[in-house]
């Protein structure tokens, strides 16, 4: 079944709000084993609505419309909608009830004139409470297709979504999606997809789609199945594919785990602590390992170490060191790992020297150039990177290298 | 003008990723005064791209397109708005040298093949650098409209919008908005907002329109003019009754200027250097300064303190202190900062300790409670703030408390 999610509202037009609930409604419809094809926004226009809602209502089989149920003139998707549909609004008694209680509830004793709209329904559309606020959600199922109409706030719609629309939407189809993410660090997206081109080329089920993020790939592989069994086994035999292909680069198939997660979570496991040394990156790497909770127990300081003298001095990198190779080398990265491990008293230092840009860059040493260096358990690697994009994009990129060799030099591999 | 934004993007659809990019750009196309009607997502599929583009193409002036410019074969946009706008595809020499370049720099020696496909352009348009990837940038204006073509990640498409799609959308207009950007800490979205209800009730020209962002609040001023002058003469009284009434509040009037660049300008204007001691933030407050160009030479040496031990052996937080009133304490907070400007021997000190939750809230201090202090010219202020959110929102925020106290106390405001 197709799912298609329509928007209506002036403040995301004018980006003053961002999209959250079509990410949210998106998100979950694919988990339904909805396919979604078209996300649109549109305002509250009359004409510039319906054509909107005739075009989704022609070519999907489902179309969430979120917002414009409120009590104002300008508030028309549910008019809107009823119009295409070709169907009356009549008033729904429930409604009614529950409007003049939620006056009596917040205290006002003169319900407004304009709220009586909103105990209007279209016929033969099942209404949906809202607990959270005064516009009911609909659900108009008619000829086989289903539109269903809820509150713009988050608040909501996110309850009224779980509780009555989602039970509602699962209830449509018997087949189910299963899926797995592959997520791999060392590698671009444009090789990950090459090294993989004669599946990606001729995937039917399970499907493998690539997700590029700052310095990884990620891969969704999904199966279409009867039941989560049949689901897991159509998966098995790609999974194992994709495995022999990338190997030691897949970090997790756990969609929901990030990189500094995996790492923290081998650390923890070996009761290893870490400690992190900084230059360029200037804290990036720290913020991001106190992002996962509990990380506490195995990460108790870090140095932000910007200047040459705070290299000489908080992680005792030689002078002789930074005169002779500067303080982007790899002789000063093994100093400054191996310094920052023996002043943290950590069983792990990562640390990272380097040139961010815009200025700073040299013929030998042009801007992104990237030493990352991990000391561990008496073995010290340096690597070089020369990263592309702006200063945030090569700082960025560098905690993924960063926390990368961590998770191989801890893992062995 | 019309403008329609058109996301490309698989990820979009399956709600992987939030569709910040349009919120983005509708956000400055209203600033340049083009009127957004609709906004939508498709996915990398010829037939529904071409439909979707078709639509828009008829029914806007400007068409923006994100994503869908990358090397692989799902990547299709640059290639359908060809077919529909019946243009050509043309190799752009300029761009295969910069493909070149790129692999050259980063060190690889075959460039895969799919890459060459991003140096084809349609004939005509106007080929826009990407100064932080592969994927070239298009705007091809045909028979009265412009159509333009912008790579999806943020990191990519934000510098290319500001530095070359901008500047020609501004050429497009004879009238002219002049608008500035006025940029609040320390109030809420509501409570801003409350304080000019009777502006936002009553303007007409110039308009002002509010945007929250994580512990901010801005305030987009527009006037429409002749001419720059005009505008300016038309903002004038606005931006001074805007700042009778939020006065100190206010950190930048440029919409281009961070908090944490207005925090280094200040410094180093003084000749202060700074330095950082943070506990719940693990060094977000360090790498948010690193991300100001030139910052070298005020900010040398940072402390990630995120353990007790940690805060007692850098940055001299007496055992007492701690036992007392625990790491979470207006009095740990100032000596985490009396302490970090001594150890660094900087002119100033910003200190962060709290509870970033979701775990070690108590009733007395619960999560959110974290305290922000700043030791500066033989004075140190101690903030506590109750912030709301999750997490990595209470951190955020945390970052923007505490440059917030820098620039207030260097200032004497």
């Amino acid at each position: 079944m197709v799912v298609e999610i329509i928007s209506v509202g002036t403040e995301l037009l004018l980006g003053n709000i961002v999209n959250t609930n079509t990410a949210y409604l998106a998100e979950k419809c694919a988990g339904l084993g909805l396919s979604c094809y078209f996300q649109t926004v549109v305002g509250d226009n009359p004409k510039r609505l319906e054509d909107t809602f005739k075009l989704a209502y022609d070519r999907s089989d489902v179309i969430i419309l979120g917002g414009g149920l409120g009590p104002t003139g300008d508030d028309l998707t549910k008019e809107t909608v009823a119009k295409v549909m070709g169907l009356k609004l009549v008033e729904d008694a429930a409604t009614l009830e529950s409007i003049k209680a939620h006056f009596v509830k917040i205290g006002w004793k003169d319900i407004p004139d304009n709220n009586w709209k909103q105990a209007l329904a279209p016929e033969g559309a099942i209404v949906v409470a809202n607990g959270n606020g005064t516009a009911p959600g609909l659900i108009i199922p008619k000829d086989g297709k289903h539109v269903i109409l809820m509150p713009g706030p988050p608040n909501e719609m996110i309850p009224m979504f779980e509780n009555d629309i989602r039970p509602y939407l699962r209830s449509l189809s018997d087949k189910i999606l299963v899926s797995k993410m592959l997520k791999l660090v060392g590698t671009g997206e444009s090789k990950a997809a090459d090294m993989i081109k004669d599946i990606l080329d001729t995937q039917t089920n399970p499907t493998v789609a690539p997700y590029a993020k700052t310095g990884q790939v990620h891969f969704r592989v999904t199966a279409m199945a009867n039941n989560e069994e049949e689901g897991e086994e159509l998966l098995r035999p790609m999974l194992d594919e994709l495995y022999k292909r990338f190997g030691s680069m897949i970090y997790t198939t756990d969609e929901n785990e990030t990189l500094e997660e995996v790492v923290v979570k081998q650390l923890s496991e070996k009761g290893l602590t870490i400690t992190t040394a900084e230059s360029l990156t200037g804290g990036l790497i720290g913020s991001t390992l106190v992002n996962v909770s509990g990380v506490s127990s195995i990460y108790k300081e870090g140095f932000i170490t910007y200047s040459d003298e705070a290299k000489i001095k908080l992680l005792g990198v030689s002078e002789d060191t930074i005169a002779h190779h500067t303080a982007v080398s790899h002789e000063t990265a093994r100093e400054m790992a191996e310094g920052g491990a023996k002043a943290a008293g950590a069983d792990v230092c990562v640390a990272v020297t380097g040139i961010a840009g815009p200025d700073g860059g040299t013929p030998e040493k042009p801007v992104g150039r990237v030493y990352v260096a991990c000391a561990y358990n008496g073995k010290t690697v340096v690597e070089e990177y020369n990263l592309s994009g702006n200063r945030q994009k090569v700082r960025d990129n560098t905690v993924v290298k960063a926390l990368d060799l961590v998770r191989r030099m801890v893992a062995g591999i």
